[in-house]
């Protein structure tokens, strides 16, 4: 099935969620222009949440997504206003969904796993995920190990439902050779982090514009590996063993970063930022992403 | 220019040059094939290369190329031999070819550097390179940091010469997707190491056919960061941190991969090790990879 008549949406760009990042604004302005919009929910209470979803409605009739990262201590005060008041479409990362993921899907909407390598999108699409995002570790912030260009066409020959791929894109190109990969979308980060609607400081979207190919790096280990923007912070999380100095480096250092502390802020994005040179409405960023996608899916199928 | 034009190959598919793998019997069955078949020469003496040569012609009258990985410690050797007796085509790894690139050119032969980022194709493109290889990260062997999809279409967009689009690039999909990010041409190496015509032990190359998408893991940093099969060798590896007993145990490993040592060798391969599936002649793997090449080109441009 397509994508896109699968979430109802006019072109198959799903915006990824980004933790304090993607709020009701930008999901609203990414659903509107015809991708899909996802909310993300890392800070998030019971209460919040309803308020978010009310003020994504107010703004927009089109089909949006909740962005669930299991790692969040919050799920379960989160799942229930999900199943009482359901959205179009949940995407969940880092954990397993299986707990709720048949309850998700009972109340009509669609459950999409990211996920980092083959064994893990098969178990979800055994558990009925209707869709996976095959996400590269060229992406931004919590990252796994394998890449784009090597994971989306082995998740694609291993599983029989949607792949959307996630990494490395944010350009036209990019999106052209996902779907040569065999994904049937893309999900994109950086790209939509530099939008107009982002509740970010100009320092933070400065320094993705000005990052050059090489100006991300990898901290941490294992569940902690992190893509961020080179910068004083990274500089002196790569140069510690101190796991106590690493952990109160890092603690609160995404929200320094959208407040614009340059110094003491977790800059996190993908290495396609090299690639994004200005920022601009949402509407103008899906335009030139969906351009030819129609053409090239002709061309390939 | 066509990347076929410029070396005069039927398919734009370059075999990427393996230390002690790429041998006159694998390098003039790719070219015969219609690839560019490139011969490595890490272990190379002057004496050796002549010999080396005149296999490769004895066995082929397509073009083929030399790689120079300028790490190597026998450089000022084999350069007289390759200014004495031109080659079709030289690949610059690992260094800068600066001192000698002019040289090359004078003589007839088409240089073409592998880079890991944009500055340095810049640089390749601004001495008079003939086109680079962008080589990402999810290939085997000695690495950079950037992959395949960010890396590209940033290099396209940088210089004015062919890219040739190396790193996770082993089946028809990554070909299509390669042109797709803007390359003119792709390297191929881990598809080719499980040829029938490599000089390798079956163990090496049934380690590779088993591997699954995430059966690499990259050992080292800096200049050192190698990718490989996970192996006995490479836990060892990652769980020392005395660098004598790294370089005890990385010494001669290659070589002993090459022989079947499955407890003590070092398996390079790249990300896309898991999806190959069987040992097959050349002429095979490059009728797959070529498919639809020419289709694809005519559909982008």
């Amino acid at each position: 099935m397509q994508l896109t008549r699968l979430l109802h949406i006019q072109n198959p760009i799903i915006q990824g969620a980004m933790a304090r990042i993607s709020t009701p604004v930008l999901v609203a302005a990414v659903s509107n222009a015809g991708g899909l919009g996802v909310l993300t929910t890392a800070t998030s209470t019971a209460q919040s949440l309803q308020a978010d979803l009310k003020a994504i409605r107010a703004s927009t009739r089109k089909p949006f997504g909740v962005n669930l990262m299991l790692q969040q201590n919050n799920i379960n005060d989160l799942l229930p206003v999900l199943l009482a008041d359901p959205v179009p479409a949940v995407f969940t990362s880092a954990g397993n969904p299986a707990p709720f993921l048949q309850n998700l899907l009972n109340v009509g909407t669609t459950v999409i796993p990211v996920i980092p390598n083959v064994e893990i999108a098969k178990k979800m699409a055994d558990l009925g995920a209707n869709a996976v995002v095959a996400e590269g570790a060229e992406s931004g912030g919590h990252i796994g190990t394998e890449t784009t260009m090597s994971l989306v066409p082995q998740v694609v020959d291993a599983v029989n439902i949607p792949v959307i791929a996630g990494g490395g894109i944010g350009t036209s190109a990019g999106v052209k050779a996902a779907f040569a990969l065999g994904a049937a979308g893309v999900q994109v980060g950086t790209a939509f982090l530099v939008a107009e609607e982002t509740p970010v400081d100009q320092n933070y979207k400065q320094l993705v514009i000005q990052a050059s190919d090489t100006g991300t790096v990898v901290t941490g280990t294992g569940a902690n590996r992190v893509r961020s923007l080179k910068t004083p912070l990274t500089e002196k999380l790569l140069a510690t063993t101190d796991s106590k100095l690493f952990q109160q480096l890092s603690t609160g250092s995404l929200q320094r970063a959208i407040d614009g502390d340059t110094e003491r802020g977790s800059f996190m994005a993908g290495q396609i930022a090299g690639a994004i040179h200005e920022i601009r409405p949402v509407k103008a960023i899906i335009a030139e992403l969906a351009k030819g996608v129609p053409s090239i899916i002709e061309y390939l199928y």
